[in-house]
């Protein structure tokens, strides 16, 4: 394993330059932590730039320690880098560093990988990290089979996203587009249905017909889905509730609409 | 308008008491911040013990800018407080305080305040705060009448807890107990069916019959329900996933068992 034992290495640059936005997407990469979410990289089938492992951490010895012929073979053809640390201290975005980070290929999809799907997710807005990467992981866990940000969404390769998402961010497409308009268009002309949760809606999510294909949209955390997409909704729907509480927060209202959109098929 | 311009002053250094569990329970007393909560614990009825106003908040005045009559008698009666901004800072649990804090006094709620109830809510440490409130928030929107918190749960008066509960920690009785098993029994002899929630459950929610009493257990966001508490379970369920995420998180869990619960019925 070669080591890095300066902060002014090149890789390691690299690798701080991923914390921003702006250096995730000059260099087309991005960053995760942990071994949880590396083997789930790996299982996914994503492309691994880098790995950094801290001198102190106790799976240190990945090539040897992992039992599987087939992950031993894929982790042999990775360029592995033990580093300080002090060093793995720098590159975390955590507290606690977990003693393991990888650089990760990030992949470019556009409108072209999600509009044959069925069930779309798409986001207008939601700006809390722990937010997205909740509702990504809700996504994946219900069905959806592909998210669309539109701007002003926070980004979900940064790096308190991709932690929350537990490895869903590898299981399903996000793509960003700034062309509200486009978009729908292209989702009108390929015949979906296009929800839109709202406190004024008109059905409840249990009742109303899902077509075949169905988007459904979930607004800003303080403001709700803006004027000029609730134009494209072929319907406004609204989370059936039965208590004294006005609203629900986005991740929340996402994941149980999607929840129902599952359930009901 | 009565100035206090020390932050020695025994109230301030009551409400800097307050951000700590053990000062709440000593003095029996919470802090809220900010003017929406503020209306919302007048209208749920709250006993308000004292408002701080910071001298630079737009709605210094509440007595002349409120329009409503009843609120303005009502906060007549209240004792309010001008203090700096400095102080204000000091009192606040944000980095942009939002010029208005509240002593409210705790409700003791025991067991019996929620026996009667016919949908339960227990948590099993649930440990983060903003799973807390968002559990609490969830748990109001969707008709549960009382929640039991388990040993290891976080504070429901810790500030964070109380932000992102939006007011609906003023809508329902949440019960601190330290006595599974006491409770246990009790739900037992009550006749409550016990869901527990579990990736090993041999039921969907969506498919098993609930009875009239249903107490529905969610458990730690790392380690799911303990073996003590499960052993009480009449029902172990499972929430239908398609997808490839392996579990949810604590408060997605939460929200989506009781939202299937109420619709229903």
């Amino acid at each position: 394993m070669n080591k890095i034992t300066s902060i002014q290495n090149e890789l390691i640059k690299e690798v701080l330059a991923l914390h921003s936005k702006k250096g995730r997407e000059e260099h087309g990469k991005y960053m995760i932590e942990g071994m949880k979410l590396f083997e789930e990289a790996i299982s996914s089938g994503e492309i691994i730039e880098s790995v950094f492992v801290s001198e102190t951490f106790p799976q240190k010895n990945l090539l040897e320690e992992n039992s599987s012929a087939e992950l031993k073979k894929y982790i042999k053809n990775l360029n592995i880098y033990e580093v300080s640390a002090k060093i793995m201290k720098n590159i975390s975005d955590t507290e606690t560093p977990q003693g393991l980070a990888a650089v990760i290929k990030k992949k470019d999809y556009d409108i072209s990988n999600i509009i044959n799907s069925d069930r779309l997710l798409i986001l207008d807005r939601i700006q809390d990290p722990g937010n997205l990467g909740t509702i990504i992981r809700a996504a994946d866990a219900f069905g959806i089979s592909g998210i669309v940000a539109l701007k002003g969404t926070v980004d979900a390769y940064n790096m308190k996203v991709v932690r929350s998402t537990m490895g869903s961010l590898f299981h399903l497409p996000v793509v960003y587009t700034d062309e509200a308009d486009v978009l729908f268009k292209k989702l009108v002309d390929s015949s979906f249905d296009i929800l839109v949760t709202h406190l004024d809606g008109k059905e409840y999510i249990n009742q109303t017909k899902l077509g075949d294909k169905c988007a459904i949209v979930i607004g800003n955390e303080a403001n709700g889905v803006c004027e000029d997409i609730i134009k494209f909704a072929t319907k406004l729907v609204k989370i059936p509730m039965k208590g004294k509480a006005e609203s629900l927060n986005a991740a929340m209202a996402a994941t149980v609409v999607m929840y129902q959109m599952m359930i009901r098929g």
